[in-house]
């Protein structure tokens, strides 16, 4: 059930000890799922309880994956580690109030007489909460602990051949999802049941290969809620008249292709095709504009220099990173399309370049998820670019 | 679009009043999505970013939304709130390398000038990570800030009487994608088809009303896999001779009602017929001794003598509370049904009761979502109870 050869995990955990050796870490916990899946292939929804991988500088040392006794099996099952590497805390751990899974992480630290060295934890992600640091500090009082939320995500962010692969994969089935979702926006139909019919594209797949659960749900705001981009559907039909942002993505073994796109019902306010006119041509100068040793910044201002033209303004990123994740976000926290990111672009990233226009009581969104190439930004998807009017 | 009258909130805020003034909370900062819900309404799928609700112990105050610029409008929409007290941080702070939404939260705090005042803040959630807590400090060195987790979720452990009729909408959901979830089992059909179709039903809800999406994405283990609870599907065949566990809930507007069911495509080894039926009788003993005045702790002790007369042991936790809730868990984080837990309990709580068992190559879940009555835990689902053979 591995998701790619091991030798793939063998070098990326090379990559990551060769930037905590540049930050002179001993030992990385990784309690962001995502990670914890880059480097070992751990597959299970366990995430709402405490786990992580821990990962020492020693070059001959396995990864430990270090979760709830119950999901054990699934470690074994879907990592490459061997089992004496799998390590179960008891379930009264869970949720307790007296214990917390950190402070048995703390014991395993101590067994292997590390106590006193510089620890790299994921201070800024969700799955590593205020009281995981404060745990492990008062268990380990000699031990530096120091923030590594991004050091495996910037591994991750250039992305292997078989990476890729996977992302077409993911592209194919938003392809048709996106088509299920256009097909889905009638006049009278329930919001809930057009979600319904996403889901089930995403989740089938196509003929080939099956799809897997999206980091995000379909986002799905319609009418007045096109101003915003984060609502989801609700019990209401689509009305004559009226607009809907779909932003979904198709996901393959973790691995997400995101797309947004605006369906209007009926005619489209002059204001809302005209914005969908400037959102393409921006987006296209910035995809053009994503080319290696471009800065992200650089990037941004393609698509800023276009819509000013246009009398627009927008102060929110235009796109980030993507890839492999998990709820909440399939966004991987590295990479931002704004000023003053002055990130080299490099080939074979993947962006999901998203530059949404959200107004008082309408919104237009329109996007790519891309690779970045030597002739600019290439699409993995291939799907009807503006404003889709029935 | 609020999803209960106005009053309700308020009566939410007064109990959360209550709470904090017994912990002699000055403020309340709430970044568990469902705590955010449940005291001002407000739903999004933005909590990828940092967003919270400030609650004083001021009576006369409204609460206050704290949030990304682009989701101020999703505020405006799903809350009650005075848009006043909708506040947003621009863009450039999301992610950021140089600042953090906490320490704009901070601001927000000094200038009601309660910068040396006790703050809780919920430390044990996951969307409360290490470095918001480091930079609430830093910004506030003057305030106390103590851990109040499990503050709100307390006081969303009894259900009101329209909370109690969106858990009876989300069973009826749940019943729906159960029944497809079983029909859809098959042998020689896709693992990823069968999930397909559960969030197909689990979102389309039913005639009269929508679902929503659920907390956890549908369970899915199958064959070797069942010795394990959170794998999901993949694209191989369901086979004959296996056996698939389906862990699902419906959703209505947030609210949850789980379950969990065992199929077995053709005979069932005599050691999985055997011990569905003492997980049944386990858990219809259990549902029997949930009264209220029971502690959580004596309704396990009823699960745990039946299965011991036949053998088994189980060394987790047989249940938790649930209701409204995010990804990644429909768990309250509240009670768990285990030796230790003396929560009384009250008539309308509610508990998902999952005593599931797993060996190291087969297992069996059979689960029921219970409300707290006089007469003894009451299912809010109707399905046939006990192994499930096709």
């Amino acid at each position: 059930m591995l998701a790619f050869e091991e030798k793939e995990y063998r070098e990326r955990i090379r990559r990551a000890r060769a930037r905590m050796a540049a930050e002179n870490l001993d030992l990385l916990l990784c309690s962001n799922p995502a990670n914890m899946c880059y480097l070992t292939g751990y597959d299970g929804w366990s995430f709402y309880v405490h786990q992580l991988v821990m990962l020492t500088a020693n070059d001959g040392d396995d990864p430990v994956w270090v979760g709830r006794a119950m999901d054990a099996n699934a470690a074994k099952v879907t990592t490459f580690l061997p089992h004496d590497n799998i390590i179960a805390y008891s379930d009264d751990y869970v949720q307790s109030k007296t214990k917390h899974p950190l402070e048995f992480v703390a014991g395993l630290i101590r067994e292997r007489g590390m106590e006193r060295v510089k620890i790299g934890v994921e201070m800024d992600t969700f799955y590593f909460p205020a009281r995981s640091l404060l745990s492990l500090q008062r268990a380990l009082p000699n031990a530096e602990v120091v923030d590594a939320t991004t050091l495996v995500p910037w591994v991750k962010v250039v992305k292997s051949s078989a990476e890729l692969e996977y992302m077409r994969r993911a592209a194919r089935i938003c392809e048709k999802a996106m088509y299920t979702a256009v097909d889905s926006i009638v006049e009278g139909t329930r919001q809930c049941d057009a979600a319904a019919e996403i889901f089930r594209a995403q989740i089938s797949g196509t003929d080939e290969f099956g799809g897997d659960y999206t980091a995000i749900v379909p986002m799905l705001p319609t009418g007045e809620g096109t101003n915003t981009p984060h609502l989801t559907w609700n019990d209401g039909p689509f009305r004559n008249g009226e607009a809907s942002i779909i932003e979904i993505a198709g996901c393959y073994r973790r691995y997400h292709s995101p797309m947004a796109r605006t369906v209007q019902l009926g005619k489209p306010p002059q204001r809302l095709a005209d914005a969908a006119k400037v959102v393409v041509e921006g987006l296209e100068n910035a995809m053009a504009a994503a080319r290696p040793g471009a800065t992200a910044e650089e990037v941004e201002q393609a698509w800023r220099s276009t819509i000013e033209r246009h009398g627009i303004r927008k102060e929110s990123r235009i796109g980030y990173s993507t890839g492999l994740n998990y709820p909440p976000d399939w966004g991987e926290g590295t990479i931002s399309l704004r000023p003053g990111d002055q990130t080299e672009l490099q080939e074979n990233m993947c962006i999901h370049m998203i530059p949404g226009i959200w107004q008082d009581d309408w919104g237009v969104e329109i996007s790519e998820c891309i690779q970045i190439t030597p002739s600019g930004g290439q699409p993995f998807a291939e799907f009807e670019r503006g404003l889709i009017v029935k």
